[in-house]
C-alpha cells in the first residue's frame, strides 16, 4: 500500500473533484465514477502510454470508457493533467477547474463520452451501453493491421454486461486472439434500479470469461498493488480480462449508503462527503501528488495522409472479379457489383473489411479471400460488427462493414451512436426492400431508408450529414458508389439489391453526394424510384408507350438529396404532377420528395406508390411486386390516374 | 433403436418432403431442415403435448424455431398430421402435399415462420436470428401467471448462438428459473458462410449453459432414444438445456458434403436425394407410420374473453400512485403520468410489465412493486425485453414494456420481427427528444418517430396498422394514452418526457388513434406539434402576442393521422401557412404533414422547424432548445417569418 500513497492521494483528489463537478451540474453520476476512481487513476497516471499533450497520437495506449455514464472522474483526471482538447488544428488546454463546466452547454464535457464535441480522449461516443469492447477490438484490429503495440483498456459495467454486445465481443476477441485489448469489469454489485443479477456477479462473470477462454485477473478494484499489476501485466497466449471489485460511492459515507446511482449530492452534502475523502486522505500522512504524471508516450507513426481512392475502370474491376459474363450478359446485381469494388478498392491498405456470416450473399467473400490480413469475420453478430467498424475507423481505416439490410437493424443503436461519434465507418445492407421475394418479409429491409434518413438529415459539428444513405439502381452506380464512400469523409449506408439488374449507366457515368439522375425527358409526369424499383418504373414507362403517356423518369441514389428543388421544376414541367414509387416503408425517397414540394412555392402535386403492408414470401420479384401492388402495372395504373386528373 | 422404427421412418419421409418442397420452391434450406429431422419428428409426433387441430389451444406446448429457415422440416410435419391453419373463426386443414406450396405467394408456408398470415402453429416471427429463447422465455412468463403446465420448446442454431441476446435470453431464463423453456441448441457445426467458430461448438455451449447454472444434456441430435430422453425430462429444480450434435443435410449424400446452406437441390439432384433417402428407410427393414400422431392434447384453458380495461379517473390514479402534489402543482411529467396509469391498470390481470434495469427512471417501478408476479424484470438487455413481450403477448397478456426511448433502438430488428408477428405489445420509451438535457445524445431518442412512422404506416393482414404511435404532450394525454394501448388490438409505441410539464387537458378530455388536438383556434398561420415541443410552441405564442400574431397551435400525438386533411384544411384557412415543430431528426409529424399537403390540391404550404444536428448535453431544456435553435424564440421568429412572407 505504501508503495502507492502518492496514487492514493490522487484518486482521493479526483473523487474529491467528481462530486464537485456533479454537484455544480446538478446531475451525473458521481457513484459510478468513485467505484472505477483506482483504476482511472491507475490507467491514467501509470500504466498507459500516451500523452495527454497529443491524444491524437496514432500510437499510444487508448481507454474505452463503456460505462460511459462514469466519466466524470475521467475528466477530473484528465483536466488535472492538462489534457487537450478541441481539434488537432485548433487544439485547446484543459485546467484542473474546467473540469466544473460538466455538461455545459458549451463545454467538450458532455453527460456522456462524446469525443465528436472535441473530446479526442475518447474514440467513441459511450452511454448507451454495452458497446466499449467492440470498439477496443477494432481499434486491436487496426493496431494488428499497422503492426503497432498498442494496448486498448476497455471498463465495463457489471450490470452493463448483461447487454449481449458484451458477449458477442468477448467471442470476437477470442476468434482473432486480440490480446491488445484488456477488458475492465467494474464490479459494484448496483445497477440503475436494483443490485446486479447473479448472473453478472464477479465470480459468475469470471467463470464466463475463463469458459470463453480468457486468462482472468479477479482483483480488489482499490488496491492500487492488484489492479496495476492486473492492468499493466504483459498477455501471454490469450487475452487478459480483469474483473476488479469495487465500491460504488467509494471513499463516501453517503454515497455507499442505499442506491444514489445517477445521482449528485446537494450543496450540504457535498461537504460530508469531501470532509469524508479528506479524512481519507489525512490517513495516508503527509503525501506529495506532484510527481505524477501521464507516462511518457511512444513515437507517433507516420502521419495517415489520406490521398483519394480509386476502384479503377468498372469493366477491369468486373473481369478481376471473375464476373466477366455479366458484361456480356448486359446484368449484374448491385451487391455483386458491391464486392467487386471492394476487392478493386482492397489495394488501399486503408480499406478493411467485416461481415456478420453472410459474406457469399453481400459479396464481401471476395475481399476476404483477396485480404485475409484485412478482412475480420464478425460471424453472426451484428451489433458487435458495427461497433468493431467504429473503433477500426477511429485508427484510420475504412471499413467496410456488410449484412442482409435486414439484419443491420440489429445494430441502429451501435449506428446511432457511430453517427454521434462521427464514425468514418461505411456499411453496407445487401437483399434491401422486397426483390429477394422468397426468403420473406424476416429478410425484408424496409424501415431502413427511413432510419438513414433521419441520420441523413442531422447534421455533424462541421455541418455536413451525419450520414450519407446512397440507393444505386445497377452495378456501374454501385460500383461508383462504392468507390464514392470510401472517399467520403463520415457514415455512409448502401443498400443493395439481391436481383441481377440489367446495367443503365455506362462506364464513365459518375454519381456524387445528393445527386441523382434524370434518366428519361417526359412530358406528362415525373416518376422518380430509386435501386430496384427503377427497373420496375422503366418497365412501367414501356407499357404506358402506346397510350402515349411519356413520364420523366428519375432516379435518386442519393439522400439527402442536395437539390430537390430541380426535380421539383422537374415536375412542374410536367403538368405539376410527381409521382414517388419505392419498395420500402414512409420515411425515405418519397417523404424527401414531398417534404420539398410542400416548402415550396412551386405547387406541385406529389402522390406516391411506396410499400405500405407488411410483405410475405412469394417465389419471384414479380410475384411480390403484385402482391404489394408496385408492380410495372399498378405504377402505369397509377400515373395514367395521375395523367387523367390534370386533363 | 428398433424401438424407434417407426419414428426412424417419419424422419426420412419428412427429409423426402424437405427437399422436394424445397426443390419446388427453388429456394430454402434443406440443408438445415434435415439437421433438425429427428429433433422435429421427437418433438411434433411424440413429446409436444398439443393438437395440430387445434393450434390456438391456450394450453398445449408450444414449438419455437428461433433458427427459422429450418422451417420447412416443421411445415413437412404439420401437413402430414394434416394440422390446420387461417383463423380460429376460419380454419382449413392442411394435407401432405399441401407442403409443396413453400413459399409461394398465396401460401401460408411462409420462407420463414409467419404466423400472422395464417400458420398459428407459431408464436412468432423468426428469420432474424437470435430471438427465439427470449420468447419462450416471455411464454413461459405468462404460463407462470396463469398457473398453467406448458413446456416451450427452442431449436436455435449453433452459429446463431453467437447473436448476444442468447445469452441475453438464457440470463433471463435463469434469474425467474423458467424451467417450462428448454433450449435445443442444434450443433451441426456449420453456419452460412464458413464453418461455426469454436466459441459455439458443442462442448463450448455446453460449457457455457453449465456457467450459468443450466442442467445440461448432451445429445446425439439424430438418436432417437437420446433425443426424447432430453426432450421429455422433467425439469428438477434448474433448467434444462440440450446440446445435440447434428449432421447438416442429414440423409444425404450431396447435402452432407461441401457448403450446401440455403441451396435446394436441382431436380436431377433431387432424385438422388430421395433415393439415399430411401435407402435409408430400406434399412429400416417393414414398418408402418400409421400409428404415428400428435400425443394427446390437455384441456382448454377458459376463453379468454377481452373486455375493456379501464385505467379509472385520471385525479385518482394520480392520488394512488403518490403523486397528489402534481395536482396541486398543476404539472406532471409524462413518464410520471404513465406510471399512474400502468399501475391502474395492473387490477387487470392480462397486464404485465417488462423494463430494463431504468423502472426508476421510465415508472414501471410502481407496478412492479404492486404487481411482483406480473413484472418480469428485463435487467440492461433491452433485445431480449422486447421479444419476451412479444411472448407473453402470444400468450394472451397484454405486456407493456418499457426503457429509455434511446434504449429501445437496441431492439428495432425484435420490434420489426413483432411487427411482421402483429404481437399485442405495449412498448413505451421515456426521456424522448432532446428535453432530458444534461445527460447528452446517447441518452436521446431522435430517430424513433421516422422508423416507429415507417412501421405505422404499413398495414397488417387486416388492414389495420402494424404499430400505432403515441406521442402525448401531458400527463392526462399520457395516462389517457396508455389505456387506449391497453385496450388496441396490436403493437402500439408511446414516447414520454423527462421533464415536468404542465397541464394542458382537463381529466374528461379523450384521445383516440389517430387523433390530434387543435388548441388554439389562431388566423394567422398554424403550428403543429407533438410532445414537449407542444408546450414550447405554446411559449412561442406567448411570445408573439404583443406583434399580433395569432397562430393556431395543434398537437398531434398520435400517427398515423387518420385526417391529415383537417389540419391542412386548417392551414388553409391561416393563409396557407403550415409550421411544423419537432425535437427529432425528420420522418415523423413534419413529414406526415409534409405528405398530406404535397398529395392536396390545397395547396397549403408546410416549413418544418426539425432537430436538424446532432444534440450534446446542455443543463437545462431551456439551454439545449437555444443550441439547437428549437426555442421559443426560434419557434416565434419562424413562424412570423413565415406570416410576413404572405403578407
Amino acid at each position: 500500500m505504501a508503495e502507492y500513497t502518492d496514487l492514493e492521494k490522487k484518486a482521493i483528489e479526483l473523487c474529491k473533484q467528481t462530486v464537485r463537478m456533479t454537484t455544480a451540474a446538478g446531475s451525473g453520476h458521481p457513484s459510478s465514477s468513485m467505484s472505477i476512481a483506482h483504476i482511472v487513476t491507475a490507467l491514467m497516471y501509470r500504466v498507459m502510454r500516451y500523452n495527454p499533450k497529443n491524444p491524437w497520437l496514432n500510437t499510444a495506449d487508448r481507454m474505452i470508457l463503456s460505462e460511459g455514464h462514469a466519466v466524470p472522474i475521467v475528466y477530473a483526471a484528465y483536466c488535472d493533467l492538462g489534457g487537450m482538447v478541441g481539434t488537432a488544428e485548433q487544439p485547446s488546454e484543459l485546467s484542473f477547474d474546467d473540469a466544473l463546466t460538466l455538461r455545459e452547454a458549451d463545454s467538450v464535457l458532455d453527460g456522456h463520452p462524446n469525443p465528436a464535441i472535441g473530446f479526442p480522449f475518447f474514440d467513441s461516443a459511450t452511454g448507451s451501453l454495452g458497446q466499449g469492447i467492440s470498439v477496443a477490438a477494432g481499434l486491436a484490429c487496426a493496431a494488428r493491421v499497422d503492426e503497432l503495440d498498442r494496448k486498448f483498456f476497455v471498463i465495463v459495467g457489471d450490470g452493463e454486461s448483461r447487454e449481449g454486445q458484451i458477449t458477442e465481443a468477448l467471442d470476437f476477441v477470442m476468434d482473432h486472439n486480440l490480446t491488445a485489448v484488456r477488458p475492465i469489469f467494474n464490479c459494484n454489485g448496483q445497477g440503475q434500479s436494483d443490485y446486479v443479477g447473479p448472473l453478472q456477479s464477479a465470480d459468475n462473470l469470471a467463470a464466463m470469461l475463463v469458459a470463453k477462454g480468457f486468462d482472468v485477473k479477479e482483483i480488489d478494484g482499490h488496491d492500487f498493488a492488484q489492479v496495476i499489476e492486473a492492468l499493466g501485466a504483459k498477455a501471454g497466449e490469450k487475452p487478459i480480462a480483469v474483473v476488479a471489485k469495487t465500491v460504488k460511492g467509494w471513499g463516501s459515507s453517503q454515497l455507499t449508503s442505499g442506491n444514489w446511482h445517477g445521482k449528485p449530492l446537494s450543496s450540504d452534502d457535498l461537504e460530508k462527503c469531501l470532509a469524508d475523502l479528506d479524512a481519507k486522505a489525512a490517513d495516508l500522512g503527509e503525501v506529495s501528488t506532484e510527481g505524477i504524471a501521464a507516462l511518457a508516450a511512444p513515437e507517433p507513426m507516420a502521419e495517415n495522409v489520406r490521398p483519394a481512392i480509386h476502384a479503377g475502370a468498372f469493366s477491369g474491376a468486373v473481369k478481376a472479379a471473375g464476373m466477366e459474363a455479366a458484361l456480356e450478359a448486359g446484368k449484374l446485381s448491385t451487391r455483386r457489383a458491391y464486392g467487386a469494388a471492394l476487392l478493386s478498392l482492397g489495394v488501399d491498405p486503408r480499406i478493411t473489411a467485416t461481415d456478420g456470416d453472410v459474406k457469399n450473399s453481400t459479396f464481401t467473400d471476395m475481399f476476404a479471400k483477396t485480404f485475409p490480413d484485412r478482412y475480420f469475420e464478425a460471424r453472426i453478430a451484428e451489433q458487435n460488427m458495427i461497433s468493431v467498424a467504429v473503433g477500426l475507423a477511429a485508427a484510420g481505416k475504412i471499413p467496410f462493414a456488410s449484412s442482409f439490410a435486414k439484419f443491420l437493424t440489429r445494430g441502429y443503436d451501435q449506428i446511432e451512436m457511430a453517427a454521434i461519434t462521427n464514425a468514418n465507418i461505411k456499411l453496407v445492407g445487401s437483399h434491401a426492400g422486397i426483390s429477394l421475394a422468397a426468403d420473406g418479409p424476416s429478410q425484408m429491409a424496409v424501415t431502413d431508408m427511413a432510419f438513414f434518413r433521419a441520420l441523413a438529415h442531422a447534421k455533424r459539428v462541421d455541418g455536413r450529414p451525419a450520414c450519407r444513405l446512397f440507393q444505386p439502381a445497377d452495378a456501374v452506380a454501385a460500383f461508383k458508389l462504392t468507390e464514392l464512400m470510401a472517399n467520403t469523409d463520415g457514415m455512409c449506408y448502401m443498400r443493395t439489391h439481391r436481383p441481377d439488374v440489367p446495367f443503365i449507366y455506362g462506364e464513365q457515368e459518375t454519381f456524387e453526394e445528393g445527386g441523382f439522375k434524370h434518366l428519361v425527358d417526359g412530358t406528362d409526369l415525373v416518376i422518380v424510384s430509386s435501386g430496384y424499383m427503377v427497373h420496375v418504373v422503366r418497365e412501367a414507362a414501356a407499357i404506358m408507350e402506346p397510350d402515349g403517356l411519356e413520364p420523366s423518369i428519375v432516379d435518386v441514389y442519393a439522400l439527402p438529396l442536395a437539390k430537390p428543388e430541380d426535380i421539383l421544376r422537374m415536375g412542374d414541367d410536367c403538368n405539376g404532377q410527381i409521382l414517388v414509387v419505392e419498395d420500402n416503408y414512409v420515411g425515405g425517397v418519397a417523404d424527401e420528395i414531398c417534404a420539398a414540394a410542400a416548402a415550396s412555392d412551386l405547387g406541385v402535386t406529389v402522390r406516391t406508390l411506396v410499400l405500405d403492408s407488411i410483405p410475405k414470401s412469394a417465389k419471384t420479384p414479380q410475384e411480390i411486386l403484385d402482391a404489394t401492388r408496385l408492380s410495372a402495372g399498378h405504377i402505369a395504373a397509377m400515373a395514367q390516374q395521375i395523367f387523367d386528373t390534370v386533363q
